[in-house]
């Protein structure tokens, strides 16, 4: 952090923007014209558009006691750029809207803003506009993403099929791994505020909460291999609540393997520190970002290679209902809460 | 108001996302996918797209002391449309992120939709997405706007020419001093909660300010009228502070005639009563949403016939500087704040 303070009311609105805009390069072609106007102006070349929005109020989406700035900005991005990708769309441009109080400085905005360029240039999207304002109290985040997919081409949550391959990337539960770390160092230091966090050995929980990545890769592995997935979307809210969207919106059932389930070592190890099921982290935790998506059958073999993709059941009829067989052999109905050891 | 309370907690998120989009009817054939999925997807037939954002924060830029919920929601679409407009755009479609504390009910949340709803079937736009997330205190509203425009019939900021006639839509001020009355009539009401508030005619003005309208009819004059604009940007912080911005941007320098801006005589009547300047509102005021555009001096023709529309003043080389030319025949340099009566 910056030992230097500049009130932001000493550059007023518009200096303000010009200052948080100074170094902007657009980089997609359909961007026509960016920040600095009234609205940003965007070309197409024959695509269609894919659009979404978040907002993040400080104390219910973020903590800024252990989240730096520059890697809130960073996530606010990616967390957007996700839903793009979750559309099999590509992302393109972003505008975002900050509401601060004065108890931020420019530079602290800056470093918020360094992690907004930062994956803006990693995923090859333009920063066209926004609005900034004052607030009250505390840091309001709002962006919007856009994004461009050939007709037809996009994916939506309604379209999987019985018998379809149900898929995961990459591996789930680190974020809330990562979360209950922090949040319990952060209430140590609360209690005694001299002692150092013990993080040791946790950066891998604790980068997956505070610097996701959205999974550009597996969208372009997709187009590579003439793989189109019949329904998809992100992992915000754990596996289990967004495959339960899947089964609904596309009327189906179906059923999910624990074992099958991707994790990673250094979140179960986290998770037996806290003495909770690591798959409890997978089903329920949220923050993943991954892709959760449905393929036909005779795709399974384009999949094979890629080992960021994990079949983990399958699509049922609806009357079936969507169930987790456990390691043990147990059959449970997925909740979006986990699963319910009662039925 | 309603006087049923439904607690907004009963619905869960996705109820209540069901509850407040399930009315929704889309109406613009390139709205292909709306709410429901990740991201909503759009498509072009050739156009270009605008794109705009605005973020309100209760306390900040509204009181909802004095400001019903449906014309919240009416006035948070209308100032995200006015941007559309002001790029010589229509339109098109919209994502609204909003952020409530539990202080707000069902009933609550509806009225602000139903005026959100209301201006989206006045304008013509569809509601695509959105968020919708607890917040700590506060109604925070997050609204991104996307329109369409023939490629290179957008209008920036930034291309006034010299000897360019300088216009603006409707009449100014009036928003500011609605302002005025209702903090008035809110500070007595703070100091004796048991006087009614006196509003009695200033319907006008207070109209004006609590339920503005985009200038969509301009745009279409425009269209109509084959006249493009050298220049525009709608009137939200007054008409100083706009041409100012134009000046700047197209670096040139202006002179404004005092005479010519055009003001409602309701306008006038109600600054009377708090002695002030009808032309200080109309400079400084704010929150007319009305257009300011520049047009080739070839064009006045094509205007004359539009009692919407006034000729104010014209564009000169950017060393004249900005002027203001008062009733009285003076001088003046134009300030951000008005004019500067000391050069």
């Amino acid at each position: 952090m910056s030992t230097e303070r500049t009130e932001i009311s000493s550059l007023g609105e518009f200096g303000l923007i010009d200052h948080l805009t100074r170094n902007i390069e657009l980089q997609q072609a359909s961007s026509v014209l960016g920040v600095g106007d009234d609205a940003a102006v965007i070309d197409h070349f024959g695509k269609q558009t894919v659009v979404t929005t978040d907002l993040l109020l400080e104390g219910v989406h973020f903590d800024l006691m252990y989240t730096p700035l520059k890697h809130l900005g960073y996530k606010s991005v990616v967390v957007n750029l996700s839903d793009i990708y979750a559309m099999n769309a590509v992302p393109t441009q972003i505008v975002i809207s900050i509401g601060i109080s004065n108890r931020f400085s420019l530079e602290a905005l800056d470093e918020f803003y360094e992690g907004v360029y930062a994956a803006c240039e990693k995923y090859g999207v333009d920063l066209v506009g926004g609005d900034t304002t004052s607030s009250q109290k505390g840091f309001v985040i709002s962006i919007t993403a856009l994004g461009e997919v050939a007709p037809d081409k996009f994916v939506k949550r309604s379209t999987a099929q019985k018998g379809n391959l149900l898929c995961v990337s990459g591996d789930l539960g680190a974020a809330y791994v990562g979360l209950l770390f922090l949040e319990r160092e952060k209430k140590i230091f609360m209690e005694s505020p001299g002692v150092q966090p013990d993080l040791e050995g946790e950066s891998f929980v604790i980068g997956k909460l505070l610097k996701p990545e959205a999974r550009k890769d597996i969208v372009e592995f997709f187009a590579a291999n003439d793989i189109l997935p019949t329904a998809m979307m992100d992992i915000s809210d754990g596996l289990s609540s967004e495959i339960l969207h899947i089964c609904k919106d596309s009327n189906l059932g179906c059923v999910l393997y624990e074992e099958k389930i991707p994790v990673a070592d250094q979140m179960k190890n986290a998770a037996y520190k806290f003495e909770i099921d690591p798959t409890a982290c997978a089903l329920s935790g949220g923050e993943d970002y991954e892709l959760l998506f449905t393929i036909p059958q005779a795709d399974y073999e384009k999949l094979v290679l890629n080992e960021q993709i994990s079949v983990v059941g399958y699509m049922t009829e609806p009357e079936l209902g969507a169930h987790i067989i456990t390691k043990g052999g147990g059959k449970h109905a997925i909740t979006a809460q986990g699963w319910n050891h009662l039925t």
